[in-house]
Protein backbone atom coordinates (compact mmCIF):
# COMPACT_ATOMS: atom_id res chain seq x y z
CA UNK A 1 0.00 0.00 0.00
CA UNK A 2 2.72 2.48 0.28
CA UNK A 3 2.96 3.91 -3.35
CA UNK A 4 6.09 2.54 -4.70
CA UNK A 5 7.20 6.03 -6.16
CA UNK A 6 7.12 8.08 -2.91
CA UNK A 7 10.61 8.52 -1.43
CA UNK A 8 11.43 6.64 1.88
CA UNK A 9 10.65 8.37 5.03
CA UNK A 10 14.57 7.31 6.06
CA UNK A 11 17.22 5.33 6.80
CA UNK A 12 16.45 4.22 10.17
CA UNK A 13 14.98 1.11 11.27
CA UNK A 14 13.02 -0.11 13.86
CA UNK A 15 16.06 -2.20 14.98
CA UNK A 16 18.72 0.10 14.77
CA UNK A 17 17.06 3.42 15.77
CA UNK A 18 19.47 6.26 14.46
CA UNK A 19 20.26 9.27 16.48
CA UNK A 20 18.71 11.39 13.95
CA UNK A 21 16.51 10.00 11.61
CA UNK A 22 16.94 12.58 8.87
CA UNK A 23 13.82 11.94 7.56
CA UNK A 24 13.33 12.84 3.57
CA UNK A 25 10.13 15.48 2.83
CA UNK A 26 7.57 13.63 1.18
CA UNK A 27 6.21 16.47 -0.64
CA UNK A 28 7.59 20.11 -0.73
CA UNK A 29 7.41 21.85 2.74
CA UNK A 30 11.18 21.00 3.32
CA UNK A 31 11.09 22.37 6.34
CA UNK A 32 13.90 20.36 8.91
CA UNK A 33 12.50 17.81 11.58
CA UNK A 34 12.75 19.86 15.24
CA UNK A 35 15.69 17.73 16.91
CA UNK A 36 13.34 17.70 20.37
CA UNK A 37 10.24 17.80 18.73
CA UNK A 38 9.64 13.84 19.18
CA UNK A 39 11.25 12.90 16.27
CA UNK A 40 12.66 9.90 17.55
CA UNK A 41 12.52 6.31 15.14
CA UNK A 42 9.55 5.66 14.94
CA UNK A 43 7.56 9.11 14.62
CA UNK A 44 6.17 8.75 11.09
CA UNK A 45 4.62 5.43 12.25
CA UNK A 46 3.09 7.16 15.47
CA UNK A 47 2.11 10.35 13.40
CA UNK A 48 -0.20 8.46 11.06
CA UNK A 49 -1.62 6.85 13.73
CA UNK A 50 -2.58 9.79 15.60
CA UNK A 51 -3.99 11.36 12.11
CA UNK A 52 -6.09 8.17 11.24
CA UNK A 53 -7.40 8.58 14.41
CA UNK A 54 -7.78 11.95 14.66
CA UNK A 55 -9.42 11.83 11.09
CA UNK A 56 -11.65 8.90 12.69
CA UNK A 57 -12.66 11.06 15.58
CA UNK A 58 -13.16 14.79 14.06
CA UNK A 59 -13.59 14.32 10.23
CA UNK A 60 -11.68 16.34 7.72
CA UNK A 61 -12.86 19.53 9.17
CA UNK A 62 -12.30 19.57 12.45
CA UNK A 63 -8.64 17.85 12.69
CA UNK A 64 -5.72 20.12 12.32
CA UNK A 65 -2.13 19.39 12.27
CA UNK A 66 -1.60 20.65 15.58
CA UNK A 67 -3.88 17.95 16.97
CA UNK A 68 -2.56 15.07 15.26
CA UNK A 69 1.15 16.37 16.41
CA UNK A 70 -0.76 16.81 20.63
CA UNK A 71 -1.43 13.05 19.85
CA UNK A 72 1.56 12.18 18.58
CA UNK A 73 3.78 13.90 21.20
CA UNK A 74 5.95 15.76 18.53
CA UNK A 75 6.24 19.32 17.43
CA UNK A 76 3.30 20.15 14.50
CA UNK A 77 6.55 21.06 12.15
CA UNK A 78 7.84 17.63 11.84
CA UNK A 79 3.83 16.42 10.62
CA UNK A 80 4.73 19.12 8.25
CA UNK A 81 8.30 17.64 7.33
CA UNK A 82 6.74 14.05 7.16
CA UNK A 83 3.76 14.40 5.89
CA UNK A 84 2.90 17.73 4.00
CA UNK A 85 -0.51 19.65 4.49
CA UNK A 86 -3.22 18.75 6.09
CA UNK A 87 -4.59 17.54 2.86
CA UNK A 88 -1.30 15.57 2.26
CA UNK A 89 -1.33 14.16 5.70
CA UNK A 90 -5.14 12.88 4.80
CA UNK A 91 -4.14 11.08 1.44
CA UNK A 92 -1.49 9.11 3.38
CA UNK A 93 -3.66 7.84 6.03
CA UNK A 94 -6.55 7.08 3.45
CA UNK A 95 -4.15 4.42 1.42
CA UNK A 96 -3.14 3.31 4.69
CA UNK A 97 -6.71 2.36 5.27
CA UNK A 98 -7.60 1.23 2.29
CA UNK A 99 -4.37 -1.06 2.53
CA UNK A 100 -6.86 -4.06 4.04
CA UNK A 101 -9.57 -3.41 1.02
CA UNK A 102 -6.50 -3.67 -1.37
CA UNK A 103 -5.74 -6.65 -0.60
CA UNK A 104 -8.25 -8.55 -3.17
CA UNK A 105 -7.83 -11.71 -3.91
CA UNK A 106 -8.33 -12.33 -8.01
CA UNK A 107 -12.06 -12.50 -8.50
CA UNK A 108 -12.66 -13.78 -11.90
CA UNK A 109 -9.62 -16.27 -12.15
CA UNK A 110 -10.44 -19.41 -10.08
CA UNK A 111 -15.13 -19.26 -10.67
CA UNK A 112 -16.17 -16.28 -12.08
CA UNK A 113 -19.27 -17.42 -11.17
CA UNK A 114 -18.24 -16.68 -7.25
CA UNK A 115 -16.96 -13.26 -8.16
CA UNK A 116 -20.13 -11.98 -6.46
CA UNK A 117 -19.67 -13.79 -3.06
CA UNK A 118 -15.89 -13.80 -3.38
CA UNK A 119 -16.56 -9.66 -3.20
CA UNK A 120 -18.86 -9.30 -0.89
CA UNK A 121 -16.99 -11.82 1.95
CA UNK A 122 -13.74 -9.64 1.20
CA UNK A 123 -15.80 -6.45 1.99
CA UNK A 124 -17.56 -7.12 4.60
CA UNK A 125 -14.66 -9.08 6.24
CA UNK A 126 -12.70 -5.66 6.44
CA UNK A 127 -16.15 -3.82 7.37
CA UNK A 128 -17.06 -6.42 10.29
CA UNK A 129 -13.74 -5.58 12.04
CA UNK A 130 -13.53 -2.86 14.48
CA UNK A 131 -10.61 -2.24 13.96
CA UNK A 132 -10.25 -2.14 10.35
CA UNK A 133 -13.45 -0.18 10.08
CA UNK A 134 -12.93 2.24 11.82
CA UNK A 135 -10.45 4.74 9.64
CA UNK A 136 -12.90 3.61 6.78
CA UNK A 137 -15.87 4.98 8.33
CA UNK A 138 -13.74 8.35 8.93
CA UNK A 139 -13.23 8.48 5.43
CA UNK A 140 -16.52 7.79 4.34
CA UNK A 141 -17.48 10.83 7.25
CA UNK A 142 -14.63 13.20 5.90
CA UNK A 143 -15.74 12.48 2.00
CA UNK A 144 -19.67 13.71 3.11
CA UNK A 145 -18.62 16.33 4.32
CA UNK A 146 -16.05 17.89 3.37
CA UNK A 147 -15.32 18.60 -1.14
CA UNK A 148 -11.19 18.23 -0.73
CA UNK A 149 -11.32 14.87 1.37
CA UNK A 150 -14.41 13.50 -1.50
CA UNK A 151 -11.51 14.65 -4.12
CA UNK A 152 -8.58 12.40 -2.41
CA UNK A 153 -10.44 9.65 -1.86
CA UNK A 154 -12.60 9.77 -5.60
CA UNK A 155 -9.04 10.24 -7.47
CA UNK A 156 -7.79 7.40 -4.77
CA UNK A 157 -10.44 5.36 -4.71
CA UNK A 158 -10.66 5.44 -8.62
CA UNK A 159 -7.00 4.67 -9.45
CA UNK A 160 -6.97 1.57 -7.18
CA UNK A 161 -9.51 -0.30 -6.13
CA UNK A 162 -12.12 0.21 -8.74
CA UNK A 163 -9.78 -0.11 -11.36
CA UNK A 164 -8.04 -2.86 -10.02
CA UNK A 165 -11.68 -5.25 -10.27
CA UNK A 166 -12.60 -3.04 -13.06
CA UNK A 167 -9.14 -4.26 -15.04
CA UNK A 168 -10.64 -7.95 -14.18
CA UNK A 169 -13.84 -7.52 -16.20
CA UNK A 170 -13.90 -8.00 -19.80
CA UNK A 171 -16.48 -6.09 -20.75
CA UNK A 172 -16.64 -2.34 -21.89
CA UNK A 173 -18.73 -0.70 -19.10
CA UNK A 174 -16.62 -2.72 -16.88
CA UNK A 175 -15.90 0.89 -14.56
CA UNK A 176 -19.72 1.25 -14.50
CA UNK A 177 -20.59 -2.66 -13.32
CA UNK A 178 -18.27 -2.18 -10.55
CA UNK A 179 -19.69 0.72 -9.11
CA UNK A 180 -23.13 -0.67 -9.28
CA UNK A 181 -21.72 -3.38 -7.42
CA UNK A 182 -19.82 -0.62 -4.61
CA UNK A 183 -22.86 0.92 -4.66
CA UNK A 184 -24.61 -1.95 -2.95
CA UNK A 185 -21.73 -2.52 -0.79
CA UNK A 186 -21.39 0.92 0.18
CA UNK A 187 -25.38 1.30 0.60
CA UNK A 188 -24.92 -0.98 3.47
CA UNK A 189 -22.28 0.67 5.01
CA UNK A 190 -24.16 3.16 5.59
CA UNK A 191 -27.68 1.62 7.05
CA UNK A 192 -25.21 -0.90 8.82
CA UNK A 193 -22.65 1.50 10.20
CA UNK A 194 -23.43 4.92 9.74
CA UNK A 195 -26.82 4.99 10.20
CA UNK A 196 -27.50 2.03 12.45
CA UNK A 197 -30.95 0.75 11.03
CA UNK A 198 -32.72 -2.35 12.09
CA UNK A 199 -32.57 -4.99 11.50
CA UNK A 200 -29.78 -4.20 8.98
CA UNK A 201 -27.45 -2.77 11.74
CA UNK A 202 -27.64 -6.40 14.11
CA UNK A 203 -28.96 -8.60 10.63
CA UNK A 204 -26.44 -11.74 10.31
CA UNK A 205 -23.45 -10.71 7.97
CA UNK A 206 -24.25 -14.59 6.36
CA UNK A 207 -27.38 -13.35 5.55
CA UNK A 208 -26.37 -10.06 3.88
CA UNK A 209 -23.70 -11.88 1.61
CA UNK A 210 -25.98 -14.43 0.97
CA UNK A 211 -28.72 -11.77 0.13
CA UNK A 212 -26.12 -9.87 -1.76
CA UNK A 213 -23.55 -12.14 -3.45
CA UNK A 214 -26.03 -12.48 -6.53
CA UNK A 215 -26.49 -8.77 -6.79
CA UNK A 216 -22.98 -8.47 -7.23
CA UNK A 217 -22.66 -11.20 -9.42
CA UNK A 218 -25.25 -9.67 -12.01
CA UNK A 219 -23.74 -6.32 -11.67
CA UNK A 220 -20.18 -7.65 -12.49
CA UNK A 221 -21.02 -10.44 -15.34
CA UNK A 222 -24.89 -10.14 -15.79
CA UNK A 223 -26.72 -8.96 -18.78
CA UNK B 1 -45.65 21.27 1.26
CA UNK B 2 -47.04 23.05 4.17
CA UNK B 3 -47.79 20.13 7.18
CA UNK B 4 -51.66 20.46 7.06
CA UNK B 5 -51.76 18.92 10.82
CA UNK B 6 -49.49 21.78 12.11
CA UNK B 7 -50.80 24.70 13.27
CA UNK B 8 -51.14 28.18 11.22
CA UNK B 9 -48.47 30.91 12.38
CA UNK B 10 -51.30 33.35 12.53
CA UNK B 11 -54.68 34.55 11.70
CA UNK B 12 -52.97 37.49 9.97
CA UNK B 13 -52.53 36.94 5.99
CA UNK B 14 -49.82 38.84 3.87
CA UNK B 15 -52.33 41.30 2.85
CA UNK B 16 -53.17 42.89 6.00
CA UNK B 17 -50.62 41.97 8.52
CA UNK B 18 -51.92 41.63 12.19
CA UNK B 19 -49.93 43.48 14.38
CA UNK B 20 -49.15 40.28 17.08
CA UNK B 21 -49.64 37.19 15.25
CA UNK B 22 -50.05 35.20 18.68
CA UNK B 23 -48.41 31.85 16.82
CA UNK B 24 -49.11 28.63 18.87
CA UNK B 25 -46.55 26.43 20.35
CA UNK B 26 -45.53 23.32 17.84
CA UNK B 27 -43.78 21.79 21.00
CA UNK B 28 -42.71 22.88 24.34
CA UNK B 29 -40.81 25.93 24.99
CA UNK B 30 -44.11 28.08 25.16
CA UNK B 31 -41.73 31.37 25.34
CA UNK B 32 -43.98 34.05 23.48
CA UNK B 33 -42.53 35.29 20.41
CA UNK B 34 -41.15 38.98 19.94
CA UNK B 35 -43.31 41.46 19.25
CA UNK B 36 -40.37 42.82 16.67
CA UNK B 37 -38.58 39.77 16.22
CA UNK B 38 -40.40 39.29 12.57
CA UNK B 39 -42.93 37.53 13.67
CA UNK B 40 -45.44 38.37 10.69
CA UNK B 41 -47.54 36.21 8.57
CA UNK B 42 -45.19 33.36 6.89
CA UNK B 43 -42.87 33.37 9.32
CA UNK B 44 -43.07 30.37 10.04
CA UNK B 45 -42.68 29.02 6.65
CA UNK B 46 -39.52 31.62 6.03
CA UNK B 47 -38.33 30.10 9.55
CA UNK B 48 -38.40 26.36 7.93
CA UNK B 49 -37.22 27.61 4.42
CA UNK B 50 -33.99 29.18 6.46
CA UNK B 51 -33.37 25.48 8.53
CA UNK B 52 -33.36 23.72 5.56
CA UNK B 53 -30.84 25.33 3.82
CA UNK B 54 -28.84 26.10 6.95
CA UNK B 55 -28.99 22.58 7.40
CA UNK B 56 -28.46 21.99 3.85
CA UNK B 57 -25.47 24.73 3.80
CA UNK B 58 -23.70 23.97 7.11
CA UNK B 59 -24.65 20.38 8.39
CA UNK B 60 -26.67 19.70 11.81
CA UNK B 61 -22.99 20.56 13.45
CA UNK B 62 -22.39 23.70 12.59
CA UNK B 63 -26.32 24.78 12.28
CA UNK B 64 -27.62 27.32 14.65
CA UNK B 65 -30.68 28.66 15.49
CA UNK B 66 -29.36 31.73 15.44
CA UNK B 67 -28.21 31.37 12.52
CA UNK B 68 -31.43 30.03 11.14
CA UNK B 69 -32.92 33.64 12.57
CA UNK B 70 -30.53 35.91 10.89
CA UNK B 71 -31.52 33.96 7.72
CA UNK B 72 -35.15 34.69 8.69
CA UNK B 73 -35.46 37.60 9.43
CA UNK B 74 -36.64 36.97 13.05
CA UNK B 75 -35.87 36.60 16.28
CA UNK B 76 -34.07 33.63 17.48
CA UNK B 77 -36.72 33.81 19.87
CA UNK B 78 -39.80 32.88 17.62
CA UNK B 79 -37.57 29.76 16.10
CA UNK B 80 -38.03 28.62 19.66
CA UNK B 81 -41.29 29.63 19.92
CA UNK B 82 -42.59 27.58 16.78
CA UNK B 83 -40.07 24.50 16.65
CA UNK B 84 -38.49 24.40 19.64
CA UNK B 85 -34.98 23.10 20.30
CA UNK B 86 -32.53 22.43 17.07
CA UNK B 87 -33.17 19.10 17.21
CA UNK B 88 -36.75 19.73 16.75
CA UNK B 89 -36.24 22.40 14.28
CA UNK B 90 -33.99 19.58 12.27
CA UNK B 91 -36.63 16.81 12.79
CA UNK B 92 -39.44 19.06 10.71
CA UNK B 93 -37.14 20.22 8.65
CA UNK B 94 -36.14 16.66 7.73
CA UNK B 95 -40.17 15.34 7.51
CA UNK B 96 -40.48 18.64 4.80
CA UNK B 97 -37.52 16.84 2.81
CA UNK B 98 -39.04 13.90 2.78
CA UNK B 99 -42.61 14.97 1.43
CA UNK B 100 -41.98 14.14 -1.88
CA UNK B 101 -40.08 10.71 -1.19
CA UNK B 102 -42.90 9.67 0.88
CA UNK B 103 -45.33 10.57 -2.41
CA UNK B 104 -44.46 7.07 -2.88
CA UNK B 105 -46.90 4.91 -5.48
CA UNK B 106 -48.69 1.95 -4.72
CA UNK B 107 -45.96 -0.45 -5.54
CA UNK B 108 -47.49 -3.90 -5.62
CA UNK B 109 -51.33 -3.59 -6.55
CA UNK B 110 -50.92 -2.90 -10.00
CA UNK B 111 -47.86 -4.66 -11.22
CA UNK B 112 -45.91 -6.58 -8.75
CA UNK B 113 -43.33 -7.55 -11.54
CA UNK B 114 -42.69 -3.74 -12.19
CA UNK B 115 -42.58 -2.85 -8.17
CA UNK B 116 -38.46 -2.35 -8.84
CA UNK B 117 -38.43 -0.26 -11.81
CA UNK B 118 -41.17 1.99 -10.09
CA UNK B 119 -39.48 2.40 -6.68
CA UNK B 120 -36.09 3.15 -8.97
CA UNK B 121 -37.82 5.41 -10.93
CA UNK B 122 -39.64 6.92 -8.14
CA UNK B 123 -36.48 7.73 -6.02
CA UNK B 124 -34.28 8.68 -8.55
CA UNK B 125 -36.86 11.37 -9.99
CA UNK B 126 -36.56 12.66 -6.51
CA UNK B 127 -32.89 12.67 -6.71
CA UNK B 128 -32.17 14.06 -10.54
CA UNK B 129 -33.93 17.09 -9.22
CA UNK B 130 -32.06 19.79 -7.75
CA UNK B 131 -34.67 20.91 -5.48
CA UNK B 132 -35.67 18.11 -3.91
CA UNK B 133 -32.17 16.72 -3.84
CA UNK B 134 -30.51 19.40 -1.69
CA UNK B 135 -32.73 19.16 1.52
CA UNK B 136 -32.05 15.02 1.27
CA UNK B 137 -28.03 15.30 0.84
CA UNK B 138 -28.38 17.77 3.84
CA UNK B 139 -30.00 15.20 5.62
CA UNK B 140 -27.32 12.53 4.13
CA UNK B 141 -24.38 14.47 5.31
CA UNK B 142 -25.98 15.30 8.69
CA UNK B 143 -26.52 11.89 9.67
CA UNK B 144 -23.54 10.86 8.26
CA UNK B 145 -21.51 13.22 10.76
CA UNK B 146 -24.22 13.49 13.66
CA UNK B 147 -25.33 11.10 16.03
CA UNK B 148 -28.02 13.01 16.88
CA UNK B 149 -29.49 13.12 13.22
CA UNK B 150 -28.07 9.86 12.64
CA UNK B 151 -31.32 8.95 15.39
CA UNK B 152 -33.63 11.39 14.09
CA UNK B 153 -33.03 9.97 10.33
CA UNK B 154 -33.51 6.37 11.57
CA UNK B 155 -36.34 7.26 13.75
CA UNK B 156 -38.48 8.89 10.98
CA UNK B 157 -37.25 6.56 7.97
CA UNK B 158 -38.12 3.32 10.09
CA UNK B 159 -41.17 5.05 10.98
CA UNK B 160 -42.38 6.28 7.96
CA UNK B 161 -40.91 5.26 4.45
CA UNK B 162 -39.19 1.66 5.30
CA UNK B 163 -42.32 0.81 6.91
CA UNK B 164 -44.63 2.08 4.42
CA UNK B 165 -43.33 -0.11 1.19
CA UNK B 166 -42.37 -3.15 3.77
CA UNK B 167 -46.39 -3.07 4.66
CA UNK B 168 -47.00 -3.54 1.47
CA UNK B 169 -44.60 -6.89 0.72
CA UNK B 170 -46.15 -10.38 2.35
CA UNK B 171 -43.40 -12.04 3.25
CA UNK B 172 -41.45 -12.41 6.91
CA UNK B 173 -38.65 -10.70 6.05
CA UNK B 174 -39.97 -7.58 4.47
CA UNK B 175 -38.27 -4.57 6.45
CA UNK B 176 -34.86 -6.59 5.70
CA UNK B 177 -35.48 -6.89 1.71
CA UNK B 178 -36.96 -3.56 1.38
CA UNK B 179 -33.07 -2.22 3.62
CA UNK B 180 -31.44 -4.42 0.95
CA UNK B 181 -33.50 -2.63 -1.70
CA UNK B 182 -32.49 1.26 -0.17
CA UNK B 183 -28.80 -0.17 -0.01
CA UNK B 184 -28.91 -0.28 -3.43
CA UNK B 185 -30.36 2.84 -4.09
CA UNK B 186 -28.54 4.84 -1.36
CA UNK B 187 -25.23 3.59 -2.52
CA UNK B 188 -25.87 5.38 -5.79
CA UNK B 189 -26.52 8.51 -4.16
CA UNK B 190 -23.17 8.24 -2.52
CA UNK B 191 -21.35 7.72 -5.23
CA UNK B 192 -23.19 9.95 -8.11
CA UNK B 193 -24.43 13.11 -5.90
CA UNK B 194 -21.97 12.98 -2.97
CA UNK B 195 -18.59 11.53 -3.73
CA UNK B 196 -19.28 11.95 -7.52
CA UNK B 197 -17.32 9.66 -9.06
CA UNK B 198 -17.09 8.54 -12.63
CA UNK B 199 -18.28 7.12 -15.09
CA UNK B 200 -21.47 7.08 -12.17
CA UNK B 201 -21.83 10.76 -11.74
CA UNK B 202 -22.49 11.60 -15.06
CA UNK B 203 -24.35 8.35 -16.39
CA UNK B 204 -27.45 8.60 -17.95
CA UNK B 205 -30.53 8.01 -15.05
CA UNK B 206 -31.43 5.40 -17.60
CA UNK B 207 -29.32 3.41 -18.11
CA UNK B 208 -28.67 3.51 -14.02
CA UNK B 209 -32.44 3.03 -13.52
CA UNK B 210 -32.18 -0.14 -15.97
CA UNK B 211 -29.13 -1.81 -14.34
CA UNK B 212 -31.09 -1.46 -10.57
CA UNK B 213 -34.28 -1.96 -11.25
CA UNK B 214 -34.24 -5.89 -11.81
CA UNK B 215 -31.83 -5.72 -8.71
CA UNK B 216 -34.45 -3.98 -6.44
CA UNK B 217 -36.88 -6.43 -7.75
CA UNK B 218 -34.91 -9.35 -6.91
CA UNK B 219 -34.52 -7.61 -3.25
CA UNK B 220 -38.33 -6.73 -2.77
CA UNK B 221 -40.32 -10.18 -4.06
CA UNK B 222 -36.89 -12.32 -4.88
CA UNK B 223 -36.11 -15.91 -3.75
Amino acid sequence: MTDPAAPEPGPGSAATPAPEPAPAPRRGRGRPAARDGGSGPGARDRILQAARAEFAARGYDKTSIRGIAKKAGVDPALVHHYFGTKEQVFETAIEKSFEPALDLPDLMTQDPGGAGELLARHFFTIWENPVTRAPLLAVVRSAVTNETAAALLRGFVLRRLLGRVAGELDVPDARFRVELAVSQLLGIVMLRYVVKIEPMASADIEDIVAAVAPVIQRHLTGP
